[in-house]
């Protein structure tokens, strides 16, 4: 009977994104990592969970319904239809993180041109399918790049256009020339993403220098800079932060990605972009970017749980919307992990004076990575023995690529683990490097 | 100087989606109930709000957390890592969404076919998403449809090729007529878009013997159905409830599309689809359509927010996954709503007898939905006229029709309304109706 018959799909009659690497390598390090979960894991970046807490999530909730009610004059009834029934597409926590851009970042920004998004993950895909117009369109980007980054640009078609990073997290010259070179191949760049701030996966910062003449190209050569922020305020040392792009941003170039899965919790998946850009519309009107990927946001989610951005405007609210001064025990954490991480790698690895030569890694100023480079190519196939003959998992550097090149690197997150487990998985990535090494000099 | 110009982008710059009826209508809708906040809403499709309660939210909360240790035995480490941290893909409430399924709807499914989404307007974007392959690929629906739907085929590019109502929800015979018309054009329809219970805007829903004739019908011509099913539960009269599509699918033709927003709560924003199409990678494996759909969410949301699946889930384990026992007072409201609007539209529209002839309604079998046909066109101008002059709101039925044709009729809705709420309503609009008529005949 043919009702009973399976209906039997391909990938090949989906949309291509699927069986892309961007989309599958995820899945992939994903599957390593319950594959062996007794593996020491220097790969996840999830944020430390120690401190999380049930009972804080209860209290914010709280602290927000209050703040509803007590600073914004809403009746008990009008609350209770702000936090559970369907509501403003753009969001109910954007006065909050107004507030809290203008408190740790020293960014003002209108309310209106804030979207509340489900993750920073949401606020990329809006942005990428209103730029998306044609197949003309192409996304800069700096090589290596986010993965949830070119996923998202697979998705809306929009193909990913590689600019060196170098040594400084971005090169402006090679970026300068791209955009040409894009335009001579009879193509569209709309915009460049960067992360200024220890970037995921190389855990680099763009000088202060570098931010200014990021903005001045973009003015020069009409692009947008789609600047992603989650790791900030995660910086190691004392003293001032750099500004960020859109601190210093007169023109409304940026379009700023934020996250609160690092700074408060990934369970409540919200983040949020600012795109301020003045958009006019076919009847005249002007109104911000934001409206229009509110518009697009109506179509993908509808609106961000007005539940979850409640326990994250609570924290804020606790805070005094500060997340430099909530998360300071975080931080902590990370700078002793990162030196920990650096020290152990140092340690292991004396350079010329013994061990294997030829290892280098980065050290970054803060932030969860650190870049590993080894003297042979690093693949699927090595992290899965890693794993497995090893019990050390750790992310092959190729992942961040948008092209099947070899590449002789490996990241290491500090984010999700206590020294003594860095300890230990540095010595076994020791052993494996070490191994490897001999097995090809062999 | 240059870097101080405002940067002005145009829609015209932005994806084709945007400017397009599809996703402008619902701002239009939202902006004439904004400027309008005394008049009564016979537009809104929410759901009844009085029962709402923070208190169970906080409640259910806890309920999930107990589940997570003591029916699932996770430490309270572990717990506290499901609910807090970046999670499974497909979610952390899928078995529970598969004994609801199985307790209210007579479905048998297994659990990894399940991917939570927020909402049901997320499943139906990752659905479109992964079903639009090429340019030669459309979407047959039923118009006049679902907006949402529309809005989500606009922003993957797919093309939706309308099919008829009818007075039974769908025309079996029509869709035949069209699959193959479409075909002979040289497209490629992917599946058909149905909504057999309640639909929204029509209110109507399919019969059974219709459902069964739609699954032929979807195997003969290698089809899928996808079944959206926000309203099955609030049926009016007593006795057993028709099969959904998906409880009769022997073959895996219907992929599934469930909501939690008027069963539970619109402010989790959760929903759900299920996919159990066996899908064929190129490496040979062979897993559900679940897991690719997962792969594409994984770049538009990454999960969804775990405290939220968890509000969902601890209102489910605490009503032993039936919602139609937790829907008890819901359906007498929505019920007893829509009987006193019907009986409301006959008392003031007595049909030849007296009052405005040639004007008709809808006798829903349950849902939130009337369609009410006047005679004379129904467009937006009408409606802020409405709003201002008369002091109610509705939705012309126009917006639900994928091109710009006149149509006769608006859409009341009786879900988020008071009887005498509904009662000055529709004075207020027979006083339109018949003020409208007047001034076309005079």
């Amino acid at each position: 009977m043919t009702a009973t018959e399976p209906v039997d799909l391909t990938v090949a009659d989906l949309h291509p994104a699927l069986g892309d690497p961007a989309l599958t390598s995820m899945n992939f390090l994903n599957e390593v990592s319950e594959r062996y979960p007794a593996a020491v894991s220097l790969a996840a970046g999830r944020p430390y969970e120690e401190f999380f807490d049930l009972a804080a999530v209860h209290r914010h909730l709280d602290t927000f319904h209050r703040h509803l009610t007590d600073d914004l004059g809403h009746s008990s009834e009008q609350a209770r239809r702000l936090l559970l029934q369907y509501g403003r597409t753009k969001g109910i926590v954007h006065h909050l993180i107004a507030r809290n851009l203008a408190v740790d970042e020293g960014i003002t920004v209108d309310p209106e041109a804030v979207v509340v998004t489900v993750g920073c993950q949401e606020a990329m895909f809006l942005v990428l399918r209103a730029l998306r117009a044609g197949p003309e369109d192409v996304l800069l980007a700096v090589a290596p790049t986010y993965v949830g980054l070119t996923g998202a640009a697979r998705l809306v078609d929009l193909p990913v256009w590689p600019v060196a990073g170098g040594t400084s997290g971005v090169d402006v010259a090679d970026l300068s020339v791209q955009v040409r070179r894009a335009r001579a191949a009879g193509l569209r760049p709309r915009a460049c993403y960067v992360m200024p701030d220890f970037a995921n996966p190389s855990g680099v910062s763009v000088s202060a220098e570098d931010r200014r003449r990021l903005l001045t190209l973009a003015a020069e050569e009409d692009l947008l800079l789609l600047e992603d922020n989650p790791y900030g305020l995660f910086h190691s040392a004392d003293g001032p932060r750099p500004p960020t792009l859109k601190a210093l941003d007169t023109g409304r170039r940026v379009v700023y990605l934020g996250s609160f899965a690092k700074t408060v919790l990934p369970g409540a998946r919200v983040g949020y972009v600012i795109a301020d850009q003045r958009v006019a519309g076919p009847d005249g009107r002007v109104g911000p970017l934001a409206d229009q990927l509110a518009m697009i946001k109506s179509m993908v989610t509808v609106n961000t749980s007005p539940i979850a951005q409640a326990v994250i405007g609570g924290r804020l609210l606790e805070n005094g919307c500060s997340l430099v001064a909530a998360n300071t025990r975080e931080r902590s954490a990370y700078t002793r992990n990162l030196r920990h991480l650096v020290t152990g790698l140092r340690r292991r690895f004396p350079g010329r004076a013994g061990g294997p030569a030829a290892v280098r890694w980065t050290v970054p100023a803060g932030g969860f990575f650190v870049v590993v480079t080894v003297p042979f190519p690093v693949d699927d196939a090595l992290l899965d023995r890693s794993a497995r003959d090893y019990g050390v998992l750790w992310t092959p550097m190729a992942h961040f690529y948008d092209d099947t090149a070899p590449v002789c690197a490996l990241r290491l997150s500090v984010s999700a683990v206590t020294p003594p487990q860095i300890d230990l998985g540095l010595d076994r990535l020791t052993a494996l490097i070490t191994d490897e090494v001999a097995r090809r000099a062999g």
